[in-house]
């Protein structure tokens, strides 16, 4: 969007009457025709506009679109989502993600958030399918962390508690992270993260941190299978909710987090996904490509990896694997 | 090389004596000038063949090229370097097992040997320049590993470990492994490795292990500074060694040593990696990003880390970094 697109778009938004085209080209020193395709430019990007041409231009109802410059306006960042590329409908943002780190330096893309409004082939853990109809929230953060390599996947728990957090501070709903890397809303799956690493023992080169959020997702368009196990937050709340102020929202919390890692506080971070943990002191059965047992949650380790007490007694360290609560 | 020129080859391996274009020509059913023509390939790939009308055509000297042909022959592996690719001349073979990686599945890609004659663009750790001219060994092998993630930087040791190995079998020579990845001959180097990962929590997408050996390579064309500090094999045993023969060694001994890792048997990894460093029990300078301190290096734990005893009496658990013994 060009900016004196955006400084129609600020016009409009400050009045509660219709502004006239004349109006608009005197404050901004453009034509009225340049007026016109501003506001045309502003239509196409989802802004409803009523025109007359008596009284003039009036915003009528704002982007249902996660547009950047939405979600910059409640950022309070530092670094991430200060640049940001919104693309409509991609295959998935992290592949969007590793095109970028292998065509520019990840230290310049450090915080660079990829917004995608449908993902046409978006993946899940394990190259699982992951869909990502529009009005969920599908974004790849792209990093390149000054965390130590054993640590790499804390990132992936700061991700979840921004989420867990957001959704609780925002729409007071009572988000709880299940091992290792979903959000649940009571016993359904809200959202869920997916973090890449592309490393050598020394240097981390970059790192992609995916969320998917079912927002303003309808619960009806997925299988009767899924329809089960998913809720959005449309679905909890019974309306929808705006979108962009909800990523911020996430970002903001995201960036907090992600420097407590940065700055050496794991037991912080481990505290905290604790305490919004629905998985431990659960009954769990886990398994793994090598492996597949059941036992009881008991604590999560200092890297992140599930402490479960099997039913024999001793106690089993899951790095990774597929967790089913009962 | 086409099939055709390695039974030339062969027959030509079989005899002390000249052979003859007919004699040739009638065992493999070809004719005088397709004999002419696969004579002519083998010198293109480095073979000194002699011809004469009278006599025949003699092998004179072998390639002195690191020709995967000359590598299979001495293999005992079952999946390590069944694929090889030979370039004569390319930036670097961790580039080139990217770009493989990013084609095709690493799955398929399991177990290939990438061998550049030389290196114009050789990496070492962090980026840093690594000096590759022709007579040393540069490969990069391309593995889709069944190995935990936090347990996947152990590939490293694993192929530290046959480097040093293959040195001290193929030429009794005192090889020891400098923590974290680089085999020295007494107070110098002669091998570095270098392992890249791309991945997320659950998969390991694959793992690119490089080696570099200083085989054949002439130590006077360094810079004075990195001469005190580099050796190489033929520096060592003052003649030039069969680079095939040891390289197959090498893969022979990786090849072993990497089944243990992947059936979990890292203690035993650890225990021979231990009995073959030089850096355990030495003073240690120890810089990484964040930190810079010196001690006794006392330990490897489970996962490669080096334990570090500091001057004040508490221990560092170090995963990367550079390491300076005094």
């Amino acid at each position: 969007m060009s900016d004196s697109a955006f400084k129609v778009l600020e016009i409009l938004e400050r009045s509660d009457a219709p502004v006239s085209g004349e109006t608009i080209s005197d404050e901004l020193g453009v034509t009225r025709s340049a007026v016109w395709k501003h506001i045309n430019e502003l239509r196409t990007m989802g802004y409803e506009i009523s025109s007359s041409q008596k009284e003039g231009y009036r915003l009528t109802r704002t982007s249902d679109r996660l547009l950047p410059y939405e979600v910059h306006r409640k950022l309070r960042t530092t670094f991430v989502g200060k640049k940001m590329r919104y693309l409509k409908d991609i295959p998935s943002t992290i592949g969007a993600g590793r095109q970028l780190c292998s065509e520019s330096e990840a230290e310049k893309l450090h915080g660079t958030v990829i917004i995608a409004e449908q993902q046409t082939g978006g993946v899940g853990r394990m190259g699982r399918a992951w869909v990502s109809p529009s009005g969920g929230i599908w974004i790849t953060i792209i990093l390149k962390p000054h965390v130590p390599i054993d640590r790499i996947f804390m990132i992936t728990m700061a991700g979840s508690i921004a989420v867990a957090r957001a959704i609780r501070k925002e729409f007071d709903l009572g988000a709880l992270i299940k091992w290792p890397n979903d959000v649940f809303i009571g016993t359904k799956k809200v959202a869920g993260l997916l973090q890449e690493l592309s490393a050598e023992a020394d240097t981390v080169y970059y790192s992609l941190l995916s969320l998917g959020v079912d927002a303003n997702v309808s619960i009806n368009q997925f299988s009767p299978e899924l329809k089960d196990k998913i809720t959005s937050i449309s679905a909890e709340l019974c309306h929808d909710i705006d979108r962009a102020a909800f990523l911020a929202r996430i970002l903001n919390e995201f960036e907090k987090h992600y420097l407590l890692l940065e700055s050496g506080e794991y037991e912080m971070i481990r505290q905290e996904w604790k305490s919004l943990s629905c998985t431990l002191e659960q009954r769990v059965d886990i398994r793994t490509p090598r492996d597949h047992f059941s036992g009881d949650a008991i604590d999560i380790d200092a890297f992140g990896a599930l402490i479960v007490r099997k039913d024999d007694g001793t106690q089993e360290r899951v790095v990774a694997g597929d967790c089913f609560q009962q």
